[in-house]
């Protein structure tokens, strides 16, 4: 951290949109003077009702710039900014990071300066009225400094992170670039596939669609013109993922084709269509996935890889929770992750807990000893 | 409604899964006396302790069962049960309603006493654990009678649905196996590809995985046997959602693929690579998925709703969580659901605690006296 980002020097904020709304409202969270620019004013004033800063006039000098517009206007951005010599530092918070720092370079801007950053969050919803000072929260926040970058910028860049409770991780631009093909601009088009699959479909069909349809294409709900101009500004690792994608969704068509003509699959009953062959294919499909799934971070779900999870029926009253795990902390086993399942208003639910397979029979023991309706894991 | 199910007599319930057992629990909330059978005992002693009901032993006759069986053993049960003469009326919940319904005529069924229903809804996890009296409120419950279905059963059927809250809708076998193939199967097989992108990617790209790839996958948990089934006693409805989402899926490939030797597409700069047809093609492939996805029925589930959550940060270690419920005690506050989210790489994670929005003010109260990094709901 600079002396003067640690003396809590003036901030600017460039793009009030949801993230950059999000950032400013953190900074101001911990005490950070905020100045705020967009194109529109009257983003900038929505966002300093909302206590996220006051308006920049565009002559005050600030310790540090966030750029928080579109990956096509960082280079610009930075370059008019430096001009100006409004910043002694200057970040950016883009989706993409090769484009933006290869622009940058082309454009002449002053690259020892700049730290390139991406805070990994974000909401279907837009625009500083959807901004939450907790949007980063815990959630990882990549800085992609290059050997030519300074110190003070990549500081100032990451007390800006951390000021947002962000986690700073730092990779190499194109490495970032190929992790956010996979988990995010990937998932993005699949999801928007999937849900224009409704635009044909008979009112009756489009009204059985459940939580597992919604949750599938909650980011379906995204902006098109902000997704086109992320994706075009990294069409190469997109294509890498979806061309993989493609290729799995290949295997899934010609096993539920059906085998005219051609000798019918190991396992299939002729006349009675691919019995043996889509079961095959669709619990591979599947059990890919679950281990794909398996890998995301954390231990979220009380399946998570190498847990066993033990339910116990518990009354569904203030207290109950505390006397089960002052209970499960007498065996001495540590609980990993907890579940709760159950209705509101319901006299009891069921609470799993997930510990690792050595702790079952002691876990057991001594929640059974102390009158607790705990059962086995399931297998 | 009969006037033996009007009475409320014995419902048996064939599967204590996830459906079968939350069904249970329902049917028990109304008053019903529920009998249960699984071919796992473990399945039933979990159920009778949830409240589901008690052990069927396959003697005492019932007014009704519900065969919540997977979608290829409704037949054999229903033909079973029958020879035994145990139920007056048969209904199942298998989710393809074509096959079993073929199925049990092959197998010289009463066709009379049976009615087909789907309960849409369910959950990626499974077993009776997971099962929830509310699982089905204000859902859809497809029935499909056929000319053939004799009043008593229909009337039973919908009677189950309607004790579980749900709404119930009639369609056609074949209508409903359309339909479950475009917002069930295939958002299914397309989740569990997306998922399956992770299994090669470096810890560093899966470490940025975020809440939209976790919500574009969490359908990718689900049971691969069991899901292997249900898309094999369904293949052609699948497969015809299936090859018009790999159309649109080739455009977007199309897009981002280099011209090189073919002529650029309209608004692409020769030589700067694709720059407009990219942004074009994803953009119009979002739009389509917004205009897809405004069509989804109502808002989302009641879980959510009516509950504040309260984040706040906990260390990783033993002991911990149990503090953390004992001090929630203290404030006299119900828990009534629980997340844990971790930073990838920290040694603190988010409790997120759901609580009834009037409980909030107090529980910040006392977690923060008691030196808790608690922080308010987000609006």
């Amino acid at each position: 951290m600079t002396a003067a980002a640690a003396a809590g020097g003036p901030v600017a904020v460039v793009g009030a949109g949801l993230i950059g709304t999000s950032i400013a409202l953190a900074l101001r969270d911990v005490g950070r003077r905020v100045l705020l620019a967009d194109r529109d004013p009257a983003r900038v004033a929505l966002a300093a009702d909302l206590g996220a800063g006051e308006r920049w006039d565009g002559v005050e000098p600030v310790d540090h710039a966030v750029l928080a517009v579109p990956p096509a206007a960082v280079a610009g951005e930075l370059v008019a900014l430096q001009r100006k010599e409004l910043a002694a530092t200057y970040s950016d918070v883009a989706s993409v990071k090769v484009a933006p720092q290869c622009q940058a370079a082309a454009a002449g801007a002053d690259l020892a300066s700049y730290c390139g950053g991406h805070p990994i969050a974000g909401r279907e919803r837009g625009g500083p009225a959807a901004a939450r000072a907790d949007l980063f929260l815990g959630r990882p926040w990549v800085l992609t400094p290059e050997p030519v970058t300074g110190t003070a910028a990549r500081d100032a860049a990451a007390a800006v992170a951390q000021a947002c409770g962000a986690i700073v991780v730092e990779m190499s631009p194109a490495e970032h670039d190929r992790a956010l093909g996979l988990v995010s601009h990937v998932p993005q088009l699949v999801a928007s596939l999937l849900a224009a699959r409704l635009l044909a479909a008979p009112e009756s069909a489009v009204s059985l669609a459940g939580p597992g349809f919604r949750d599938t294409t909650r980011i379906a709900a995204s902006d098109p013109a902000l997704w086109g101009e992320v994706i075009a500004a990294n069409p190469g690792p997109v294509l890498a993922v979806l061309e993989d994608f493609a290729a799995d969704l290949d295997v899934l068509l010609a096993a539920l084709r059906p085998a005219s003509g051609g000798a019918p699959a190991t396992g299939d009953v002729p006349g009675a269509g691919p019995v043996g062959r889509v079961p095959t294919a669709v619990a591979d499909a599947v059990r890919r996935g679950n281990e794909g799934r398996s890998r995301l971070p954390g231990k979220h779900g009380v399946r998570a890889a190498g847990y066993a999870t033990v339910p116990v029926v518990v009354e569904d009253a203030p207290g109950r929770l505390a006397r089960l795990f002052a209970d499960a902390e007498v065996a001495g086993v540590n609980i990993e992750d907890i579940g709760i399942e159950h209705a509101p208003g319901r006299p009891v639910g069921v609470v799993e807990l997930a510990v690792r397979p050595d702790g079952v029979p002691r876990l057991l023991a001594v929640l059974s000893a102390r009158g607790w309706a705990v059962h086995a894991p399931a297998p």
